[in-house]
């Protein structure tokens, strides 16, 4: 399994008073059925170090201060150890028993605040019927059945502080192309093309080829496999707009690689392999389910509007089932999340990876699956399976999934 | 000689009171030296029609009413062929006796009004040495020696007034590429290139290209020849970014035509082949002259600024005169153009085409040359000949100049 160096990791420092249950807590989040990738001793005795894969974050280390106990933290002799933790912190994990909040607490906190170091506060061995809403962790790190739970909470609230280099995005297309290869892109140009441009998905894959050495050629459905046959040695990659695809598809021999913009766009803002997996669900909708349509935007709603008409007739085209179907439009998810069977998220123009990220995790704490606009588009066509080979993860999320 | 059907011609009505001069201002106008095209009769008795090339608006068709006099107009028997004179005109050119205004005129005006037409005042027999600067048209009707300013007077009001369709652009690149044909496009990326965009220029020329059902194949100048060497059939143009020409000619085929960026929208904007005619004074310039460097925006001096660097030394460099260069940066001409040997303009990516037509018009008003960055950088380079070459009337212009 390939390591990551440890600079690229999140560093994730457990800070807490003797006995509060550091240790049982993390325990309890690198659980044996997840990947820990290693356990080392720590550079000093004092701490221990684990390493896992935390998606989507990807791979976190933390730091396990238990051999620091609080008498050292709050300037014992051992205080040049606690303060290199804090050096290399890029969140705090502050555990906490129940609600009790005193010197230790409010030190740890003042020095990260110094630091700049965003403070997540756990509370540990809680009565966690009335808190689920409140915006910290809680959980009882003793309870072996509440750790998705637990992770899920804690994922989201380390999308929310984590620095932004951690949620840094896969490339767009540079590393499905090679240097001095060939990105063939499939433009259509309909009446809400604004006149005299490109939309920004289109003019991000180009530059992204352009920074990867790469060229693109830039065609209309219409002269694509006119294009095609321009070329001496085929495409490394043909992209297209998700509503061509089916004709994408049928016209592209199959040792070509292809995908859509939507779903390069899928990998960029949120997590291809969990909204893979939501898109196989689709097949399993029954008559009666709820979907959510979920837009970011409020836009002008247009006569064939992609959330409101198109979507919705494609489902339940595809499904064959009589579905509900609910559009909602803003910032925030609906509360009642719970009550769906799918959530359909728009591409998220107006979102960075962090809000889509969130949403992704919100889903999969309601135990609701979630696809996006695209990859739905696609899977209603009946040719997912086809535009997801270029991401193996995610094909084999909606091949499991299905 | 192509004959441009009627309704695509400018239609200006010459109103005014009789024996005004609206005929002798007419004669005046339309010269023995310009390209007349016709002379036809009039579709009724008492109103003659003279076409004429008037760059750069292009064909007009000028409608002398001198067959409706003025108590035609206020009320005759012969009121519905005024009218139809109105439905007609795109704008009116009022003749008046230098400043007499009377019922008559106001009657025009407010006719024009009612419809919509603008109206511009010619004052015609007038003391013209105290009026230069009146927005107004002056002229003497019957001195043939006034001819040139008043034409130049005449284009500069109708390109401020005249309806947009007849200030409409040539095509961008789709006259250059053939249906199922390719525009290679060489995009270099620099420091300056904003981070996952392209620059607006790169944007509507893969768009016009795609409007025109052609490929654009979008490469930066590193990977250039290795994409040429990838299609079966030769581009129909290559384009490239002013500062690679050098480069771009060096890789180029000579069978394969090429031009840049600069150049189409020198085209699109403004008056290409006035704009080489410009670049051709370059090679005349001598010690002591003075450049103007136009630019329209006045944006953050970059360190290695186009306008205020590097323009200044190449053109230093490839006259080796020692020239005085002034920078102006704003939305309009300094007084004193006469004073320069050679205006160079900006891009213009702040201006239309109406505003760019009108500072080449006060140009040629003031006698000075005048081209723009990207045809001064590639003539500075020794390479302009061969990116004009697209462009026969442009490159005609420009051998002529020489």
């Amino acid at each position: 399994m390939k390591t990551t160096p440890k600079s690229l990791r999140l560093h994730i420092a457990l800070f807490g008073r003797t006995n509060v249950g550091k240790s049982s807590f993390l325990n309890l989040i690198t659980g044996q059925d997840v990947s820990i990738v290693s356990e080392e001793a720590g550079t000093t005795t004092d701490v221990v170090e684990k390493t896992m894969e935390l998606l989507p974050i990807g791979p976190v280390v933390f730091i396990d201060t238990a051999g620091l106990d609080d008498e050292t933290v709050l300037g014992g002799k051992r205080v040049e150890k606690t303060e290199k933790v804090f050096d290399r912190a890029d969140v705090i994990l502050l555990i906490c028993d129940g609600d009790q909040i005193g010197k230790f607490e409010e030190k740890v906190s003042a020095l990260a605040k110094e630091k700049r170091i965003p403070v997540l506060r756990v509370r540990n061995k809680s009565d966690l019927s009335d808190v689920s809403d409140s915006p910290e962790i809680s959980c009882n790190s003793t309870d072996p059945s509440s750790r998705e739970r637990v992770l899920s909470a804690l994922k989201t609230r380390l999308l929310d502080v984590c620095p932004n280099e951690f949620i840094s995005p896969p490339p767009l297309v540079g590393d499905l192309v090679r240097p001095g290869g060939v990105a063939m892109l499939i433009v259509p140009i309909d009446l809400q093309a604004p006149k005299g441009r490109l939309i920004l998905p289109q003019v991000s894959t180009i530059r992204d080829a352009l920074d990867n050495d790469a060229a693109s050629l830039v065609v209309k459905e219409r002269e694509y496999t006119q294009m095609l046959d321009q070329l001496k040695t085929p495409p490394d990659i043909v992209i297209c707009d998700s509503q061509v695809v089916l004709k994408m598809v049928g016209d592209t021999p199959n040792e070509i690689p292809c995908t859509t913009f939507s779903i390069l766009f899928a990998r960029l803002k949120g997590d291809l392999p969990r909204l893979a997996a939501g898109a196989a669900t689709i097949d399993q909708l029954k008559d009666g389910d709820k979907v959510l349509i979920a837009e970011s935007c409020s836009h002008h709603a247009a006569e064939d509007d992609i959330g409101r008409v198109k979507i919705p007739r494609w489902l339940r085209q595809y499904t064959g089932c009589n579905l509900e179907i609910d559009v909602y439009a803003g910032r925030d998810f609906p509360d009642n999340l719970s009550e769906y069977s799918l959530v359909v998220q728009c591409g998220g123009c107006m979102h960075n990876r962090r809000e889509i990220l969130s949403r992704i995790e919100k889903c999969e704490a309601a135990g609701v699956p979630i696809t996006n606009y695209g990859l739905c588009i696609s899977q209603t066509q009946g040719v997912l399976k086809r535009v997801l080979s270029p991401f193996p993860a995610a094909l084999d999320a909606f091949e499991r999934t299905l």
